[in-house]
């Protein structure tokens, strides 16, 4: 059997996505022609520029268990990247970043409707309710995804539970992470724990266990996924937390050093703390959250953390635990050309520059 | 058979609601401790208060079909609930209403938690962020509890496109709720439109669908659950207008005249400003989102309203449409103590308090 490789299911969960989007887009315009901007945005969100990483590890997973490539699966597994386009529209509301994949955030769209058509009130305000409203949205739509994507009860019932899981983990791990900046120390620990939760999961490891379940996998290839998928997991989270300071804002569509001016605590910030002088902390303490930080002033940031071995010892963890996850896929019941995708996979996964 | 009556059916969704809630608030706090007060705080939020309108129009379409009592659907049914406190938890950030049932708004209640806590940054960021990501998070059980009620593939396939009508028809009625707002001038037809779309569909005739379809209904008799519901959803909507400007700040759990200061482009303020002129409609501008309004500019306010003969109008349109749906319910498969509880729960939709 010929399996698809990772570019050809990338189109093939961008057609998905672009019919099922392009459906939901027209109904909303038939509801009312105010509609037509938002039905707009909404689309060109969903189907601009996303890694579909979730709906590939998903189908990959389906595939891990020996099942043959299927169509309506594709479409369920395609319904995880609804979950994560909710995800990055309420998280730039969340953290008030104005931009999202060198565009501007969707809060930041609708501000600009909001003074370009010269409404009244607020345009802050209006961007806030549209951005929550249409994440609100895409949730709706990810349980839609699946509900009409054409898998039979049998796969409904066996991957429903993971799906509803990794959302309410999701969530759990995003406010986790918001508590975690709000505490004002950083903890290597705590951090570690909500990385693995915020993203290890959310991103890998149940992407990949929801799709063996639609294809009924053994336990104890269930089980290799997750060997594989909760390191690769962390890793990939730590890979955003480095990018999140170290980025090159041309790759990654967002402004170099964010997440400092957005004062996140991640495993980079806390290992830096970890390795500092009270005097270096201090520093660091003061640009956490500070969202005035010109480039001078971050590249002074990134100097430190560089200095202290934070990015080094951040980078070594990175590859003990891609080391980690890559090991786990010496299953019998793996077919070779799946273990490869998923090496593919992890690889982009660690060592992507956006 | 005997039938349930309207108070027994309110008792048993809130017991669903509670232990399904309760199971959830377990699973988040097994995840960290920290996730102790969301718990605690989101099951209190769903379990108290709440008329429960949605889930009892839902089971009442369900009866009114012919259907046996069943546990199950009881359970899809309540699920419709957990939408709702989405909507009213995102809504209360939208809006910026500090209050809700005589409590602080959930935004508030984390706003509070981040003071008590002495945590750093802004408690406004931190209380919005807890509300964007527990309203997903509701929204997200709502697809979990219906998925986890052991109602028949038959039924879900009957039932859950409805369901996902409803949601994408909520978040469609909300924005253009936002946006008539944003407008910045009132205009009847637009405001009907709006409050049909918004409440009419989404607070009664789509909960009625939604049980029918449970019960596989008939055409006909499905036809005439819409022609309830519409014109009681919209008198529904109505009733809140008139509440938002005229109601009992120790009934409603909010303070009186709240519509005015969030600046509501309600069908009342449309009618109104029909029968003023220009100057009245001046003040009625000047007041419509000015946050800062004390309790005797919005008697004032009242009284414009009242005087420009809009609140009569806005009650005679209420009976009247209050009229058209009960004569609706003169259906020959329409169980008679199945029409009585539907009339005894349009009565409670048009003539609450709160």
């Amino acid at each position: 059997m010929v399996l698809p490789g990772i570019s050809e299911i990338r189109s093939a969960i961008d057609a998905e996505l672009d019919s099922f989007t392009r459906s939901r887009a027209s109904e909303l315009k038939a509801i009312d022609t105010h509609l037509n901007p938002v039905a707009e945005a909404l689309s060109e969100y969903v189907l601009d520029g996303g890694k579909r990483f979730r709906p590939i590890f998903a189908y990959l997973g389906h595939l891990a268990a020996g099942a043959t490539p299927s169509q309506q699966v594709l479409r369920a597994c395609s319904a995880l990247e609804l979950v994560h386009v909710c995800a990055l529209i309420h998280d730039d509301v969340m953290d008030g970043s104005d931009s999202r994949r060198s565009k501007p955030a969707l809060h930041k769209r609708f501000e600009a409707l909001h003074s370009q058509s010269a409404y009244s009130g607020s345009p802050e305000k209006f961007g806030l309710a549209a951005a929550i409203l249409f994440g609100d949205l895409a949730l709706a739509w990810s349980d839609q995804m699946i509900s009409e994507s054409g898998i039979t009860e049998l796969q409904v019932k066996r991957a429903i539970p993971i799906f509803h899981e990794m959302r309410a983990e999701l969530m759990a791990g995003q406010y986790l992470d918001v508590l975690e900046g709000a505490l004002g120390k950083s903890d290597l620990d705590r951090s570690r724990k909500i990385a693995r939760y915020k993203s290890g999961r959310y991103s890998i490891e149940r992407p990949l266990r929801f799709g063996a379940a639609l294809a009924g996998a053994s336990e104890s290839l269930q089980q290799s996924l997750s060997d594989f998928g909760l390191p690769l997991g962390e890793a990939f989270q730590l890979r955003d937390d480095i990018l999140g300071v170290f980025g090159d804002s041309k790759v990654t569509g967002k402004p170099s050093g964010d997440d400092i001016r957005e004062g996140k605590r991640t495993v980079l910030i806390a290992m830096t703390s970890e390795r500092s002088d009270s005097s270096v902390r201090a520093k660091i303490e003061r640009a956490l959250g500070d969202s005035t930080l010109n480039a001078i002033q971050v590249a002074e940031i990134q100097r430190l953390i560089e200095d202290s071995g934070a990015l080094a010892e951040c980078e070594e963890l990175i590859q003990r635990l891609l080391n980690q996850a890559l090991s786990a896929l010496e299953h019998p019941e793996l077919d070779i050309n799946v273990a490869k995708s998923l090496e593919e996979m992890a690889l982009a996964a660690t060592k992507r520059k956006s």
